[in-house]
């Protein structure tokens, strides 16, 4: 393909692309295609010789298309938002395009550049801790997803915690590599019964036993009970155990409960456990003042998560990770082969991003996210979160005013947690009439034992007529209400 | 931004990339600032109000472009390629715009079902085992890089040696946690001195002790030695240790040798242990028949890693790992809190690779492979291997036949190494001139404890004139070799 045919192409998938955008309101949200549907139109083998792009872009309409679940349609609710806001589109294209590495500074110094400085700028937009900026001992990276980044995070405490030494040695009689080992076995992990699968998933993966994270209990809001958390680390510690590495979540998955980040920081603190903060979903609500006191004590965090990915208005993916103390994380991860070795990096004057994360290669994030805050500004970023939190509230307020339904949880931010008084069937009948209309699109959880579901607003196009619409989806006919299909 | 905005400045996105593909080849490779030029000309502050996209455009022309390091130009030797084909490019925009999460077969069943089947066609194309293939046991999945790939195998691996229960274990007298760690004391991890940096930071993220990781001894070719391999296995098994995990690699980063795949396989299933092979670079080649050779054995793999990111035509980030026994991911990784319940799910009927890696938020990257396997076909990626491997032999023979420089491992994929017989100090300010030309772009290795230059050919635009621009920089006015600079 030459300059001018990418030209002439690019043109149409922009094309493409502009009409999506437009009509994408049109198309059932929730995919309505059998297993093995999509697969079933695909030849049994890649095409000997290259094919016009045109046949492409035709299969992409007639084949691909029906297959996707519209996560950019205003009646998506069914997820944290996963906003690809047109700016963020055209910052990710030049990324692909300029098609570099920014493992080390050397290989693309502005995109290790780029990003320290973006991600500076957010800490200052978002309130968040001096420390966490990269002119002190602190940064940011930008990792793929809130799961790395914890797992990353994970890593980085064990590996402080044994560089600290203030593990139990056992007796130096033992075999070697029972020893060895024996790093681990006395490391304990804590997080909320209602915080991220994440966690665990890093835990184990950390191969850190899951009999040592404790899952604790939560209060009525779902948010952590610290005297709960206290007590847990309290017993540890008089077992001879090491607590290692605790987790507050602002804005669980579940229901977006906000555990209390300061007394939960402090008991970190007092046993010497790696705090982390995970934000993903609400840490980008913390662009607002008011929003703020959702983050109150996130200056005791030795790390601090979340997604631009989700509720900033960039596309995916595009997590921001932000520790107090870099070497931290370099200490954890950094091996230096020699064809990776460079002058740059070895005077110590140059963050190399490899040496913060498990990937080695990396792409150029950072632009889309530098496309993103120029092009909607702090006032832009602002508006969109207050208009998904106002939606939010009118929602919430319509079910808190009905008869036939109720609040499962407090809402805060932009997701509403509901449930039919009548109990759970009627709550999944109602989930299951509103996805199957093609209108909108819904989950559920559960909450105290019973299913509510999640209205997550937040989409780039969502407005007050797409939750109306959710609404009146809830209000007619529930007498016609059908039976969940198997598939 | 309206759709019309959007297509717009779209247009203008295209256009400045289609003169950037035009013009690569006129900017020095390797970028010339220094440490923190890039930042001293951002703003301090992200703006309060959004600029025009005008504006955008303009910095990144005049500030960002000279902080690149020009990975598409084609006189980008320095690391294995990673090309962003223009078809590619357009692939991954629709997957930007699309703005789908494929975590779940049912967020999106197009996102699922057309990975696995371009993962499929590779598996045809490539000559690989039908075993890997997603209509029995197996299956391929997308991850970002091969570290996350490894990484991933090495935990599926220790998963399925502990569920195997042939690890000895301790007595059951000991306390709850020693015991529960023992579970990693006894395991072991073999890979050759020359394999990537990312099997031990696998290791070391899995919470593997660094001395279970035997980095086994290499041949004149730099190829893992299986006889010492052997040897080693041979003396854990003795001292009560479990050999879990064997790696080897066809094409190692430093000089793409190629380890001894079926003898290494036969030793690691004698023992138990988990067959990796990481092809991460070299595995695109097997699109050749010719080449295939390199991958005998490879049938007695647990699991493949290559990247399509590197060498075919497909703009980072794209691995495929591919395994014969997807359960054993899928038991190593899966865990399903409530909100991501689902009907399709728990049939059975599909697949959800979000249980296949470590994170869960994952984007449409198949879109792309699908695009480049269309529109190359079968032909042009073979010729596109083929015209990088007819280069590297042309540009070899020149070295070989020269009387100031000699080859320092075989060629035999899309790399040459080679030195300057002067010794060390030359190699090395060839290099710097090299570099310092902005014509192209190398980087070293050590060989035999000798510096030895690495020249990877394998860009979209790279043609013979290239390499010999190298040549030509070789050959002509050693003696005012500048010194390295100091960054």
């Amino acid at each position: 393909m030459t300059p001018e045919q990418f030209r002439q192409h690019g043109y149409q998938v922009i094309d493409w692309l502009a009409d999506y955008i437009e009509n994408v309101e049109e198309y059932p949200v929730l995919s309505r295609v059998r297993p093995g549907a999509i697969r079933s139109r695909l030849p049994d083998a890649a095409p000997d010789v290259g094919e016009p792009f045109e046949l492409v872009l035709r299969d992409l309409d007639q084949i691909i298309l029906p297959g996707i679940t519209h996560w950019q349609s205003p009646g998506f609710f069914a997820y944290f938002p996963s906003n690809a806001s047109p700016a963020s589109i055209l910052g990710d294209l030049v990324s692909s395009g300029l098609g570099v590495q920014g493992m080390l500074w050397s290989t693309s110094p502005a995109c290790t550049e780029l990003e320290m400085h973006v991600l500076d700028w957010l800490v200052d937009l978002m309130g968040l801790p001096a420390a966490f900026k990269s002119d002190g001992l602190g940064g940011g990276v930008i990792q793929d997803t809130a799961s790395s980044s914890t797992l990353s995070t994970i890593v980085a405490a064990r590996a402080r915690t044994e560089k600290g030494g203030r593990r139990r040695e056992k007796g130096e009689n033992g075999k070697r590599n029972a020893k060895s080992a024996s790093r681990d076995s006395e490391l304990v992990a804590y997080a909320s019964r209602e915080a991220h699968s994440s966690v665990e998933k890093g835990i184990r993966i950390a191969g850190i036993p899951r009999e040592n994270l404790r899952l604790v209990d939560v209060d009525r809001e779902l948010a952590m009970d610290a005297d709960a958390l206290a007590r847990v680390m309290t017993d540890d510690v008089d077992a001879g155990r090491v607590p290692f590495f605790v987790c507050a979540t602002i804005g669980t998955t579940g229901t977006t409960a906000i555990d209390p980040v300061r007394r939960i920081g402090e008991l970190a603190r007092e046993h010497g456990a790696w705090f982390h903060v995970d934000a993903a979903y609400a840490g980008s609500a913390a662009v607002c003042p008011e929003l703020r006191w959702t983050h109150d004590g996130v200056e005791l965090a030795d790390s601090y998560t979340f997604n631009p990915h989700k509720w900033l208005l960039t596309n995916f993916d595009c997590n921001a990770l932000y520790v107090q103390d870099r070497t931290s994380l370099i200490d954890a991860f950094s091996i230096t082969p020699e064809y990776l070795r460079n002058a740059a990096s070895e005077t110590g004057d140059v963050i190399d991003y490899r040496d913060w994360h498990v990937q080695l290669g990396r792409r150029f994030r950072a632009l889309k996210l530098w496309f993103v805050l120029r092009h909607y500004g702090a006032e832009g970023l602002r508006a969109h979160i207050r208009k998904d939190v106002e939606l939010a509230q009118y929602f919430a307020g319509l079910v808190a005013a009905s008869d036939d339904y109720e609040l499962a949880a407090p809402a805060t931010f932009g997701l509403v947690c509901f449930r039919h008084v009548e109990g759970d069937d009627t709550t999944r009948a109602v989930m299951d009439r509103i996805n199957d209309s093609g209108r909108a699109y819904l989950t559920h959880t559960v909450v105290d034992g019973r299913v509510g579901l999640r209205l997550a607003i937040g989409g780039v196009r969502t407005e007050r007529r797409h939750v109306d619409e959710v609404w009146d989806l809830m209000g007619s006919g529930l007498d016609s209400c059908i039976e969940p299909e198997d598939d």
